[in-house]
């Protein structure tokens, strides 16, 4: 069972090179569109986009990413929570805030950006463009927010280059559908030996890829040093996430 | 500049109304996959997507959502940010539970989770089906945790209800692309006099919709009871992450 938009999300796979082009204007406006066409929590439309143009703010995001292809070639966004839109129209119509710093909102504003943020990944592969999304933009949360200016009640949450493909990565595998998806019931006794094909499957991906970082298996990686204590400045989110007004309230008891 | 996927993602609205048919194994599987392809944070996979057959359960859920639809004909998912099966894989090899608890690595779940939901909003859309995102899920946290017997380190984040659609609703209006998209510079400063032309468009939406509920403009509703601060279970969100062994860490110092 597949079709056009099936077949471009089932090869998915992270671009990271691009040609140096940009994006038509008529491209970024169908792009916005899908985006503000996208699901939003309870009507609220609680999300905004960035598109960083200026030389030296790409300069500022990659010294935060620390991905040499981030505000390279390709169009970077930054996709933001946005409370400060709805908080400004309750004050101009004289209400306070309401529940606007509650983490329940947040959240909702979160979905709304994620959301968002994964139909224009689905746009673009569409358009034949390839995509990176940028978890990376949060290293250092109170940086990001200085580099972009942006008041509180916002926080960005990911960023997206976008731009002509200039690799053709192979398709990373990805985990056992039984794995992933249940019925009714949550298997809380997984049997990981059945992971060792899953394993083998994804060290040969990685002994196959052009340029060759990693080379363990899902496991190894899982067990390794991405998940190990260390300190990193992406550990301030939440204080930063208070620090600009948002999640900070308990609502009423 | 449209294609047949970006055609959809434009023409997306909510679908309450399902028939009562449901979705076939190859529709599930498609769906699944689909879900599986979905771009992953630092590539661990921290989502797990739940089919809920069981009349039980969907019952629980409808209770909980307090939307007739929910359980009702279609197919009930609920997506979960999944931090178990990777502390599983952790103690498997000896391992401690390293960044599992903090902030940083559940956003990145979230991520997951939210980003695989809208995937397969669009690969279900694509294939003429319609689809209701259910964030009423969360009213009570504590209790759609029970429901599902969820163990610790996963969280609930969404539900979608998906199946045939019963009813062609409007397209619902949303906020012109100059409030929601900026090039390098936040607009702090919001002139929301050109926000009447849109208030006027939703206020038609809804005068013009069948099952009329709200015949309010946005900023009304903005300004209205959605926002103002009630009591409601929602606000325990924080408390059952907590409670789950999600966020509780906020790393080394």
């Amino acid at each position: 069972m597949t079709n056009e938009t099936i077949m471009h999300q089932l090869n998915h796979r992270t671009i990271r090179a691009f040609k140096p082009t940009n994006l038509s204007a008529e491209q970024l406006n169908t792009l916005y569109s899908v985006a503000s066409h996208t699901p939003t929590s309870m009507f609220m439309q609680q999300m905004s986009i960035m598109h960083i143009t200026d030389p030296d703010k790409r300069a500022a995001i990659r010294e935060i990413s620390k991905q040499p292809y981030v505000g390279a070639n390709g169009d970077l966004f930054i996709f933001l929570v946005d409370l400060y839109r709805n908080q400004q129209i309750r004050q101009q119509k004289g209400k306070d805030d309401g529940r606007l710093h509650t983490a329940d909102i947040f959240f909702q504003g979160l979905d709304d950006a994620i959301m968002a943020a994964q139909n224009v990944i689905t746009a673009a592969e569409s358009m034949g463009l390839g995509v990176v999304p940028l978890g990376s933009i949060k290293n250092d949360p109170q940086k990001i927010i200085e580099v972009l200016n942006l008041p509180k009640m916002t926080f960005p949450v990911l960023g997206l280059q976008i731009g002509v493909p200039d690799q053709e990565p192979q398709l990373k595998p990805r985990l056992p559908l039984k794995f992933i998806a249940f019925n009714n019931n949550y298997p809380k006794e997984i049997k990981f030996s059945d992971l060792s094909d899953y394993d083998q499957e994804v060290t040969t991906y990685y002994d196959l890829r052009d340029t060759n970082q990693r080379s363990d298996s899902f496991t190894n990686q899982i067990a390794g040093a991405k998940l190990e204590r260390h300190y990193t400045k992406r550990d301030e989110i939440m204080k930063i996430l208070h620090q600009q007004g948002l999640c900070t309230d308990e609502g009423i008891d």
